[in-house]
């Protein structure tokens, strides 16, 4: 028997279980990076916790590798099937179980996507905030810890996950976390398999926090004269404890490519994105004070509304921008640095950022979190050009030392995957590497569950 | 050469080390709590990282157990030398290392308590927002992972530990996190070790997110007919994202007691203590819609003031409940339940508790972080008092079980210990407190970390 075939034994209906190569291909990589595909020996779909058990059981009994896979928007090669064996794809796992709106909860499937939960829960007044981007899957975004623009306001992942379902290497379920909103009721599993990228466990449930629509929200632009400016403004503002529910930079090079690709005419400067939201005389309150500060740091062009389309247009050159310059270099493929440092590095990491992406002759965009001291360097590279990758990963090693030198982190949001495994020691040192080595090996002692990630 | 003796070689001066009787009693227990006390064979006092290393080497090779121990106020015998061997007292090691206002962080060693810190943070116009309400260090308040009346707004220790340094149980060094406001860099070691008790690890030094000091602070107490509608109505201020710093509900029996014993004349019904801050006239604005709700709910009484005063005056019967009642009743001690469950089900809970203290000839005061659902029920007992015991442990029971069947925890905030490990399993299962032991293995293979708590 090959595998799928011992595969579809265990399944309800055969196709659960593929090897048609398209399907293949479709979970050999990621969507958009850099890093080169290695095709699956089999996509299975389940559609139920036991399935997932099933599975996990035959592949512990034949120490067969098992990658989860959402829908393979993770940018550090997360998905890659490096070692072959089994794509586990979770689209049929796409269920809101229950929503709680008295208690701010809801428990959904790992396959939902964050737009699909947010329809979901619009007609209770709810939404769930972290939001990457991408209309990623809860699963995924649970497993790399996502977070994105509105972890200035609401955190990330982790601080929105309650409770797992999860699927261990040898096939058995267990729950960690609960219902509650705050527990010290033992070591925090939860938050161990946050951000654990499919190496600890599979997901097949999760109990997400939510938060009420606010009831009024106010977007605004502010182009800055340079970008320490526009650093020092999203600063200034958090320094004065002003509840921001996003704040964005985008750089001049940026904001000039959305110009040319969406025919649009933004100032070519650097420039705030921001978003206020709660009662309305508060907010128009709050506002007035950001107004105070952003002018006092040098804001050459505000521009504010509270309109849905107006605020939509006003964001066009942010959330297009990782899109624009994709577009702007067909078949290109995008290498994204995702460091986060101390707030008061945030303006010299972004101009030392620049400086290294024009040194090198590549071409990027900048974009932050700014809010959170996250910001990325999206350079668009030609996986096949050895001079190319080698320019890229050059900028990519110097934005993370300059990062790791001040306190930061080499990954803020995207994780570790194939791409920063090897800055690993290098922010942690070697005892705590170690530390999260031998997690892994108690959770996965086969080294079955999506091996070759996170350490090299 | 004695165990005193040996561990004298190893520190700088004699005083690091004592087998004072008085010293020695002081480490046997907690300072409030039911839990009987188990002398220590010494105590150490270390004055630096170093010192720590050295002592847990010593204890590693000759598999000696070390209890860390801050300032004794947990409550579930966390402190409590079970096995005898060395107590490690954290008084010297009191130092704030760096505050750094621009990047909302702090690193203070593990002594420092939460109002030396604040004094400290004064003049930089900022504050460390978890509040356990004793003055307990910050070393404890991150092993238990504390929260306290301020979490509804500032989440717990867990969202406001950024790092960590490490003494392993071999006497090694390693550090977790760091200084950025977020990662997904690997495992979160950090999210393992706060509320690990002194189990995996002992932290010899702490990085904290601190906020700045709201310009505006607004007070309410709000008295109601019932605890229904006094919980109905911080469930609707929560539901229409009012951001409240805090909101504490008090019981009628707790009023009472707290009248008797401070000479004060506070309605005796059920009270629901308020904070509210932030800019003065988006805290104005934000008010009067939480007037709104109040009222509709039934409120039958309502103080409100911004003066610093009147503020300490009108929670005095919140912040000297639990003294009260010990007080009412000298020599006596308590037993507190720490019970956190979905916010829907906390009137219900409540009421439930309420009866179960009074059914069982008890008397207790109930009081509660409400707007996290996490109360407690604090009775008083006479530990040598079988029939008391009985009793007050029949409640907590009762409370725990209550709570579980609703997704809820045993402990919100004050930990496992010696007094909720019976509780561990059932709220997590078999295979969830099974890999929390692996974890206790790997990080503690001689068992010689505050051996004999959390699990049973
Ligand atoms: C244009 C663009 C913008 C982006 N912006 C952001 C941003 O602002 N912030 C941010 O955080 N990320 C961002 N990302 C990255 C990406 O969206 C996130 O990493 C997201 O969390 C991935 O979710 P996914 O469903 O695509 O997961 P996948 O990419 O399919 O998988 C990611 C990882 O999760 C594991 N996994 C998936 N499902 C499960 C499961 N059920 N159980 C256990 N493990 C599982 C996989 O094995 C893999 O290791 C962006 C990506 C793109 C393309
Ligand atoms: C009146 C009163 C009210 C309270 N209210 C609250 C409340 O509202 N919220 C709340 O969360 N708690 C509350 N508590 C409980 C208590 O204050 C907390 O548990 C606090 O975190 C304990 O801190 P501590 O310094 O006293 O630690 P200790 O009691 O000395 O130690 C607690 C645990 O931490 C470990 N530990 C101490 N230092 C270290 C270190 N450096 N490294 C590793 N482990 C260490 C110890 O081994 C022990 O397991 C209250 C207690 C009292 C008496």
């Amino acid at each position: 028997m090959t595998l799928a075939e011992a595969l579809r034994t265990l399944l309800t209906v055969p196709e659960q279980v593929s090897i048609n190569e398209t399907v293949l291909e479709h979970h050999s990589k990621d969507v958009t990076s850099y890093h080169p595909g290695v095709t699956p020996d089999v996509v299975v779909f389940p559609s139920s916790t036991e399935d997932v058990c099933r599975v996990m059981q035959y592949a512990d009994t034949h120490a067969i590798p098992v990658v989860p896979f959402g829908i393979g928007s993770s940018v550090e090669g997360q998905v890659v099937p490096v070692r072959g064996g089994i794509s586990m794809d979770f689209t049929q796992m796409n269920k809101v179980l229950e929503v709680r709106p008295e208690d701010f909860l809801v428990r959904v499937q790992p396959g939902v996507t964050r737009l699909q939960l947010n329809q979901h829960l619009k007609e209770y007044g709810l939404f769930f905030p972290v939001d990457p981007g991408a209309d990623a899957t809860l699963g995924g975004m649970a497993a790399t810890n996502a977070s994105g623009t509105t972890a200035v306001r609401y955190g990330t992942m982790r601080d929105n996950v309650l409770g797992l379902t999860v699927v261990t290497a040898d096939g058995s379920v267990i729950t960690t976390g609960g219902q509650a909103a705050k527990s010290s009721a033992g070591y925090n599993l939860t938050g161990l398999f946050v951000g654990s990228e499919g190496t600890l466990g599979t997901f097949t449930e999760l109990t997400l926090r939510v938060y009420g629509i606010p009831e009024y929200t106010l977007a605004a632009r502010a182009v800055f004269p340079d970008v320490g400016s526009a650093s020092q403004a999203a600063m200034g503002m958090m320094m004065c404890g002003i509840a921001l529910d996003r704040v964005e930079l985008v750089d001049e090079r940026t904001v000039n490519v959305v110009n040319n690709f969406k025919d649009t005419s933004f100032t070519e400067a650097p420039t705030l994105f921001l978003e206020f939201s709660g009662n309305k005389a508060a907010v128009d309150n709050i506002f007035l004070l950001a107004q105070e500060i952003l002018t006092e740091e040098g804001c050459i062009e505000l521009e504010f509304d509270a309109d849905q389309a107006a605020r939509t247009r006003m964001w066009t050159a942010r959330h297009d921008a990782a899109f624009a310059f994709s577009a702007s270099q067909p078949g290109k493929k995008l290498m994204t640095t995702d460091v986060c440092v101390p707030l008061s590095a945030l303006p010299d990491a972004i101009i030392e950022a620049r400086r290294a992406i024009d040194d090198n002759g590549l071409d990027g965009a900048i974009l932050g979190h700014v809010g959170d001291g996250n910001y990325h360097a999206v350079m668009v590279v030609d996986p096949e050009n050895a001079e190319d990758m080698r320019r890229a990963s050059h900028v990519n090693a110097e934005i993370v030392r300059f990062a790791l030198e001040r306190g930061g982190t080499c990954t803020g949001e995207h994780g570790i995957g194939l791409g920063k495994a090897k800055y690993l020691p290098e922010e942690h040192g070697a005892g705590a590497v170690k530390m999260m080595q031998q997690i892994k090996r108690v959770f996965d002692p086969k080294d079955i569950l999506n091996p070759g990630k996170i350490f090299l």
